[in-house]
């Protein structure tokens, strides 16, 4: 592993270097790599080509369309990257600033937090996504990818790697991992002395393999096992109409519902309808032993309760009150997204002040849980972390802070 | 281990109850803390000795001094108990809010991290200290002490309990780990779905062990190899005031110089007054060989570089410039605070943005990293991680967010 070594010290250095680039000179290199893309089509579409070819046999239908690009892919990934040139850079930022009893003045700056590795799977998008957010955040990124996504992910690296160069940025801001030897990663998890973050994105396995494993700082983009709650003094047709949403919308993500928890006073009367509607939509429905005296599912188990199933699934459970709601999202969530639906405003405010989640919500569908959508611009993804950064993560989550301090000869007693 | 399990079950527990326990039922908890401990001095006297007769053989000087309580010591942390009370509480302040353009309301609210445990060598006023923090914040507390300060810790954890008994807050929002066995740290490092934080305070070798084979968020609290660099613009007399005050007013805490870096242009003028009033002040000098030229050192070589002395010793490197300084410091420091002595803008200006350290001085004491000079109130620690916090951490740093979203029935197209 001598020469991943020397790799992510010739990165560590650059990331210093792009720590203190200007906004133009990364806009440039955003700008560079916009025109790169569009440009690189076919080479793109071509790379992909060979990924697919080689994987056809192994993977899903899913994960073939997950791995694919296609034009009007490369279109929204050059849109993307469009998108985060228009955000403001955070870096430099004086965040706060006094002047000190003695006179010192003490200054609170944002940076960006230095070598950060990426490890994610299969969608080759991500490799210009993420890459684009660090680099903008003015720090170095290491590309970890999926190895069925290797030839996409190399051609993508490259025109990071050109954009930067032409934009005059040490284009060892941007390491692309190319090998699929899984040993690289235990490798470069181990080099707590240069890699200063690592976002692991994708299932469970990769989650637990990275936390269990590293000797860096990690921020978990975990499952999202997200539920919503139709509380005894909800509008059971903004309930139904939320419910549906958050399930049928885009049932693959991260912040769509997986179990429906109801109130057993309006189970009988909310229920059938809402069974109705998701049996029309192709929605396989499992439910608890009260559940299925109302509607027709087949019996949930514990183990649906701990399922993020990403699919036309939906677990249901009828509970008693705001409190065994709450307590069944503790236990069995993730700790990501969770809603209650109801006109209660004491069971409001204690679902928001107990439901122990990244993004709790009244009244509205899980699936707003996006940096998008939350305003950030653009996202590197959801932390279900509890510290430096929870729910999504924007730029300004890729920075943190220094202390300047000012004086004119302090001395302390 | 399925005690300490237990244990940390029902921690988490009541850390979830004191997340949501309003800061005046934690300001009495406080207050009752301040009467137990000054009503039960004889007895924390009384342990304290058995703590000191069991080490009197094993440990220097120095370290029973670091495990020893006496009568002003109780009232000195009483003290801290009560400035602490005084802080302003940050849990439950909306730290951002607004409209998103579909109606949803957006709040960002402040919230408690969870269970945090914190490993800490001999001093026990850490246990006070670090648990009331802690606590205050509404996080709960697990207390894992070193072997030394056993007895002191239990009499001292004990009263934390009784003054959150009386208060009304379940006591096991603070565990302390009654025991000396090893194993121990490295069952509770393994419980990553219980403990949200791990905060290890001391020397380095207990750094490394918690960061090797924690499975739990760590923010480490390393060691501070402070640097002073006096530029060829700077100040002379300023610096030497400057130098004395961060080497020798209290040469045992981590804010303290290691180690002298002086501007060749500058040195043969700045040192011999230097050294005569550090060696005056008992002070060791090591130095590089240019500096050996100027003033009678004995020789300084890589290893020095690397040591926090903690003590009246001094390592001195003459530098050609602003930047050899600089990749000096970013090479051996350890990130925490630096300082310049210099009237030269364009060499302050670089040495604060390219510095990569928490804290970064011009022309003031590198002794002023501290939570109380910073304003924050009192501080558990120094962190020197990149992520969540970097610096003093206070009452502030304790807490994390979560997001709440407030709608009427919004869906995602």
């Amino acid at each position: 592993m001598t020469n991943i070594n020397e790799a992510v010290k010739a990165s560590k250095s650059a990331s210093r270097k792009i720590s203190l680039v200007g906004s133009s000179a990364k806009n440039r290199f955003l700008e560079n790599l916009e025109r790169l893309l569009d440009k690189n089509r076919e080479k793109i579409l071509h790379e992909n080509s060979i990924d697919i070819e080689n994987n056809r046999k192994r993977l899903s239908g899913a994960k073939i369309d997950r791995l694919m690009i296609n034009d009007e892919r490369i279109s929204k990934i050059i849109e993307s990257v469009n998108m985060i040139r228009k955000i403001e850079d955070p870096v430099g930022r004086i965040s706060s600033g006094k002047k000190l009893p003695n006179g010192l003045l003490l200054l609170k700056k944002q940076v960006p937090i230095g070598l950060i590795m990426i490890i994610y799977e299969s969608r080759p998008n991500v490799t210009i996504d993420a890459a684009v957010l660090c680099l903008k955040a003015g720090n170095g990124v290491i590309l970890k990818g999926g190895k069925e996504s290797i030839n996409t992910n190399r051609i993508l690296s490259g025109l990071l790697k050109e954009a930067l160069r032409i934009a005059g940025i040490d284009e060892n801001a941007v390491y692309f991992v190319d090998t699929t030897d899984r040993k690289a990663t235990a490798s470069l998890l181990e080099m707590d002395d240069l890699i200063d973050l690592v976002i692991p994105r994708g299932g469970g396995s990769l989650i637990k393999y990275v936390s269990e494993n590293s000797k860096i700082p990690v921020i978990k983009h975990d499952k999202g096992l997200c539920h919503i709650y139709v509380d005894n003094q909800a509008s059971l047709s903004m309930a139904r109409k939320i419910v549906y949403n958050a399930k049928v919308e885009r049932p693959g993500v991260c912040n769509a519902v997986e179990t429906l928890l109801v109130n057993s006073d309006i189970a009988e009367n909310f229920l059938p309808e809402m069974a109705r509607e998701l049996i029309s939509a192709d929605v396989t429905l499992l439910g608890c032993e009260k559940t299925a005296q109302i509607i027709d599912v087949e019996p949930a188990d514990e183990n649906d309760w701990r399922t993020e199933y990403l699919d036309l699934t939906l677990s249901i459970k009828i509970v008693d009150s705001a409190d065994e709601a709450i307590d069944h999202i503790n236990r069995y969530g993730s700790h990501h997204s969770d809603a209650i639906i109801t006109d209660n405003f004491s069971n409001a405010m204690k679902f928001t002040d107990e439901t122990d989640s990244a993004a709790v919500y009244v009244n509205a569908s899980t699936r707003f849980t996006d940096g998008g959508q939350f305003g950030m611009g653009a996202e590197i993804g959801i932390s279900t972390n509890r510290l430096h950064a929870r729910g999504p993560m924007g730029i300004e989550e890729l920075t943190i802070y220094k202390y300047i301090i000012i004086g004119n000869g302090q001395i302390r007693d």
